[in-house]
C-alpha cells in the first residue's frame, strides 16, 4: 500500500505529523503537493474529487480506497495500521486524546502570530500577537509541557502504553517546534521537564527517524509554517 | 453500563456535545459534576486519580474501565457503541474527521471572545475580540457553514453514511451554538445553507433528543458558556 498525503509544500506544518509517522515506519508514501503538478491534485481534493470525503483543509490522507482528515486522526489512522500505536482499548484511547490535545497546542502556537484573522498577514496583527504570545508563553507552555512531563512520569519512558507510538512521534514534534518558536520561554519551561527533553532525544535518535531528519526531506522550519520564530514574540 | 460524564456544571460548552449523543441514545449516565460533590470527584481526576489516563481538561469520560477525553473523541466514542455512527472504517473516518472540524470550529467560537488570554475576562479583551469577531463572522462562518453544507449536499440527508449519526447532533449543536451567539452573522450565513438549516430542525424533532431539550437538563446558553452574546460582537 502506497499511502497519499496531501500537504502545503513549503511547510513542515501539520503535515510532519504525519510524515514522521510514515519516515518512522519505513512505510511507502507519497508526499503529493511535493511533487511535479501535486498542487493541483491537491486542490482538486479539496474541490470535492474525493466521493468519500470533502476534506476542509490539508492534511488529508488516501490509504487505498479510504481517505480521511485532521492530524491527530491521521497519526492514529497510521500508527495502527503501521505497527506505532498500542492495541488495546484504553491505549487507543489514551493515545488518541494525547494526540488531540497536542493537535489544540499546536492550534494554539498558530494563533500566537495569527491571533484574530487567518486572512491577514502576521505583521497586520502585530499588536494582538504580542499579547496572545505572551499569555502563550507564561501560561499555556507551562500548562500543556507540565500535562506531557507527568503523563511521562506516570507512564514511563514513553507517552502510552509500553512502545513508542505516534504519539511519542508527535510529542517530540511539538518539542522542537516549540524550541525553534520560543526557545526563550522554553529554556525556562523544559528545566521542570527533563523526561521531556530525554524523549525528545531518543526519539530523534531512532534509526529510521533519525535519517529522515538529516535529510532534504526534512523541510526546515521556517516562517510561513506553523511554528515561526518572531523574536518580539519570545523577548529574552 | 453506567457512563460517567464529567464536565463543567454550569454551561453547555464542550460537554454538550458528548451529553446529546447519551440523551439521543437512552443511554443512563451521570453528568457528574452536577451532582452532589461532583466538582470535587471532577478535580480529583483532573489531579491524577484515574490511572488510565490524566486527562487534560474537562469533558472526560469514564465508560467502566476505560477513560477518555477531547470532545469529539467522546462522541464518537459514544456514537460507536450507542449506535449513533457509521458501521464501516470509512464511515467512521470521515464521521471522525467531520466531528474533529466541527471541534476546530468551536475552538474558534471560544477564541472570539478569548482572544488573547484564557486566564483573562473577556471585558479585558475587547478590543482584539471586536477583530476576531469581525474576522470570524466575515470568513470563517461562511467557510465553516459552506462547508458542512456541502458535505450534506453530496452526502444525503445526513452528514454521514445513511442514517443519523453523532455527527449530526454536533452538527445541529454547533448551528444553534452560532444562532444564539451570532444571531445577526447567522442570518446572512444561513441564507445559503438550506440543507444544515432542515438538519437542525429534524434532529430537534428527534423523540428523545426533544425531549431533552425540553427538559431542566439541557442548560440554557449563557454567557459562560463558549456559545456567548455580546451585541456588539455581532452588529446588525
Amino acid at each position: 500500500m502506497k499511502y497519499e498525503l496531501y500537504y502545503w509544500p513549503g511547510i513542515q506544518g501539520r503535515g510532519e505529523f504525519a510524515r514522521l509517522v510514515l519516515e518512522d515506519a519505513g512505510a511507502e508514501y507519497v508526499d503529493v503537493a511535493r511533487e511535479p503538478g501535486g498542487m493541483k491534485k491537491m486542490e482538486a481534493a479539496l474541490e470535492g474529487e474525493f466521493k468519500q470525503l470533502l476534506p476542509f483543509a490539508p492534511p488529508f490522507l488516501r490509504a487505498g480506497d479510504v481517505v480521511l482528515a485532521q492530524t491527530a486522526l491521521i497519526t492514529s489512522f497510521l500508527g495502527e495500521r503501521l505497527g506505532l500505536a498500542p492495541k488495546d482499548e484504553q491505549g487507543k484511547l489514551a493515545a488518541m486524546t494525547i494526540a488531540m490535545t497536542i493537535a489544540d497546542l499546536v492550534g494554539e502556537v498558530h494563533d500566537t502570530h495569527h491571533p484574530t484573522s487567518v486572512e491577514v498577514r502576521y505583521e497586520d496583527q502585530k499588536a494582538a500577537a504580542k499579547e496572545r504570545a505572551a499569555a502563550f508563553r507564561e501560561n499555556r507552555i507551562p500548562k500543556f509541557l507540565g500535562w506531557l512531563e507527568s503523563t511521562l512520569e506516570r507512564n514511563g519512558d514513553v507517552m502510552v502504553g509500553e512502545n513508542v507510538s505516534y504519539v511519542d512521534l508527535s510529542t517530540f514534534q511539538v518539542v522542537v517546534g516549540l524550541e525553534y518558536a520560543f526557545p526563550h520561554a522554553m529554556n525556562k519551561v523544559t528545566k521542570d521537564t527533563p523526561k521531556l527533553l530525554a524523549l525528545r532525544d531518543r526519539i530523534a535518535k531512532r534509526p529510521k527517524l533519525g535519517a529522515y531528519l538529516a535529510s532534504k526531506r526534512r523541510i526546515p522550519f521556517n516562517q510561513q509554517g506553523i511554528f515561526r520564530h518572531y523574536k518580539e514574540l519570545d523577548p529574552a
